[in-house]
């Protein structure tokens, strides 16, 4: 499993990934799921990825070779976020009707995702997700998030603590909380975590950083955040008990 | 959809559900999913269910039917918890093995999960999760929670909350929150919610509720935690950037 995650607000974007990959339990290994396609001054693009290991792998593979090759459409020539979402897209279509057919037979699931986050001189930034059928959506003001993977666990910090005019400062933090709830609860979630943060229009990426399992600041983080979170629950307001009292016949109200 | 929860700590023990089903999201309606069979002074039994709603309502329904035809087992009779998790799992299969073969052949889910708590005169407390396949599992105190239906949105906060001395107050409280961030992220699981909190050998429950959607508590509750959450996100220590720079070609540790 994995678990990435991008996040636009009004002051800019981050990209964030796990690195545990696995073909079962007894079979775990570390891969690299973020990758740096930036033009430091032109353009910073960055990109996440899910699912299928050969599939995202090869799709890695040709935007690099398009680079290299310099063909007429590569990640360093696209105009817009949008084009190059749209030619990820492409690329991912054309990784799957090279392998799909075989990986079907044998019941192997094929399916990557990407999350692409960026921003091209002289456009807005942009955060999308690339399904896996080659179709994507960009994240919203209401919705500033994007995951891929095991999104469950990590989904309610964000929830509860984003929004489009949060500070790149708070965004760093729920998403570190929102990984680590991640790897506390699913064990195919895991470390290296790399975090790379985005100021609006900057052009360039000045903060990275990636956490080891034995990082102290994750150990940190979580202990806080353990200690919070229990502080935070007990100090909610008193449950009043047997206000409407629960019968075998109960008094529904259908107020969904 | 549905979510339900079971806490068993030293003090006591606590059982939630919420109460919206559907068929389809175009299709939601309300249904009681927490039953107490509880006989005062003797024996507390409370029962959550999630999954086919038919299959989970046969199994009440015979459980009923037992306790009022004072058949050899029933839920008033049987002398300990664990005979009551064996016998509900065989009702579970007898209901499944009239059913599954209808239900099977248009692709139907006919799988039904309980959760089991309660206290019977001379015997500890217990708290039993009934997979829909008739065999089951209790709590322990390292886990000391079992969870049925849409499980991972509400995981997180149990398990950075609970441990088996928890008193009955924060186990209620941690059980609501944990709700809310379900209902928070998943439509189709709704008010009302019901909760009962056991005091252990009270061999009676004395705490119940049901709170629906528009109750103040619950708006209370949910306006609190998001101020308190996000006031723990902010204050969580600052991220150290560029420590290890993520580069194209990282430098992996596997520490898995």
């Amino acid at each position: 499993m994995t678990y990435c995650l991008g996040i636009l607000v009004n002051d800019g974007l981050l990209l964030a990934a796990d690195s545990r990959t696995n073909a079962g339990v007894d079979y775990i290994s570390a891969y690299q799921k973020l990758f740096d396609f930036s033009v430091p001054g032109e353009r910073v693009i960055v990109l996440c990825t899910s699912g299928s290991l050969s599939t995202s792998q090869a799709v890695i593979h040709r935007l690099e070779r398009d680079i290299n090759a310099d063909n007429k459409q590569n990640l360093h020539s696209l105009p817009t976020l949008y084009d190059v979402a749209e030619y990820v897209g492409q690329v991912l279509r054309e990784v799957q009707e090279r392998d799909r057919p075989w990986l079907e037979k044998d019941g192997i699931d094929f399916q990557s995702n990407f999350i692409i986050g960026g921003q091209i001189a002289g456009e807005p930034m942009g955060l999308y997700l690339i399904y896996g059928q080659g179709n994507f959506i960009h994240s919203t003001p209401e919705t500033p998030y994007i995951q891929i993977g095991e999104t469950k666990y990590g989904k309610p910090i964000l929830d509860r603590t984003l929004s489009e005019k949060s500070s790149l400062d708070d965004i760093a933090k729920s998403a570190l909380l929102s990984m680590d709830s991640t790897m506390r609860s699913n064990i195919s979630v895991g470390p290296p975590i790399n975090l790379v943060l985005y100021e609006s229009n900057a052009l360039e990426i000045h903060k990275r950083v990636q956490l080891l399992r034995n990082d102290p600041y994750l150990r940190e983080l979580r202990l806080h955040w353990e200690q919070a979170l229990r502080a935070a629950a007990q100090s909610m307001p008193d449950i009043e008990w047997n206000k409407i009292s629960v019968s075998k016949e109960p008094d529904f109200e259908l107020d969904a």
